[in-house]
């Protein structure tokens, strides 16, 4: 570990990347991204951190492809989108699944672990307002069939971002102890009415 | 100023507590709670440290009395749970009322400043929780008519914590830009579904 590639000595991308992306997911669950430093993570992989500049960019672009695109990929959001008798109403099932990706250890704390400092730390911020923008945003807008899907996804994010920071970053009490199947039927019908509902007058934004 | 107090010499506690609440709103306001501290304050408001401490207690208590206290008064809360016809829903009377207190200069930008910090420094985060526990949670529960008014609160407290970082702190596009009246008519039913609302089965909390 920790030598510097060599020619004819640089093992296939498809045996290292996949080892990087599993270091890096422990390594951003375990103390955050903020925290969370490209040479830790090699270590933690057993690479020198050239290879992982190389395979992957900045810690922010790993960050991004050991975590968001892991979770949110097209699929993901056909998955979210789709409607499905059993599951109880659409809301309901995009929270349960939102609540499931939070609640699996590795991905679930990294981004607990990016959450954390969006407040404190400005490049946190930006990430993850791209990752918003880019992944969760544009996915789901365009999916959307009625006025405003921009401002209608925001409000669902207003809605997500509460009950995520509350349930797994302060840990409120009676919000923290709710099974996934309580909080999806409690808060699913919000989210029903933002992405789907009738949209109450024009709302004037002033972008 | 920065004079220990002596006997005979002390200022009435009516003159002196007003210029320190007013120095400590505009301290909070200004570098945030985890910044600011008593003697910057004591300093702004032209008294001995020892004079807050002495009115006032703790930095904590003094931020409660300066900031929380002065917006969350019995009337606030019976005024924000009366029927008014005039203003719509109750819910979008409820978020315009808090917005406008997160939008009046001093206080919000306090609270913002609390807020700020609630996922990285332990004090604040018990502090904003103590606050919504003691002033939110239990001035609003015991007004409310229907089963379960702890879990009902809550359910606000998500969606309002997450308007609030988004459009005051994180200051997301589309969120930050929109009107409080515009906030309050499209995420108002939410609140009223919640705090007024039908309650969908049991939830089986773990408590």
């Amino acid at each position: 570990m920790h030598e510097p590639p060599k020619r004819g000595r640089r093992p296939g991308a498809e045996d290292v990347r996949p080892v990087i992306l599993e270091a890096a997911q422990r390594e951003f669950a375990r103390i955050g991204y903020e925290k969370a430093t490209v040479r830790g993570i090699a270590s933690l992989a057993g690479v020198d951190p050239k290879l992982v500049h190389y395979y992957f960019g900045t810690k922010s672009e790993l960050f991004k492809k050991s975590v968001a695109e892991v979770v949110m990929t097209e699929e993901f959001f056909d998955s979210l989108l789709e409607i499905d008798d059993t599951a109880g109403s659409l809301g309901a099932k995009f929270l349960r699944s939102v609540l499931r990706v939070y609640e699996t250890p590795a991905i679930g704390s990294a981004a607990v672990g990016l959450i954390r400092n969006i407040f404190t730390h400005d490049k946190s911020r930006r990430l993850l307002l791209e990752i918003y923008s880019n992944y969760i945003l544009k996915n789901i807008a365009h999916r959307l069939p009625g006025p405003d899907p921009v401002a209608r996804v925001n409000l669902v994010g207003t809605q997500m971002f509460g009950i995520i920071a509350m349930r797994y970053i302060l840990r409120v009490p009676v919000i923290a102890e709710l099974s996934i199947d309580d909080v999806s039927r409690l808060i699913g019908p919000t989210l029903d009415r933002y992405l789907f509902g009738e949209w109450p007058q024009e709302p004037s934004q002033k972008e």
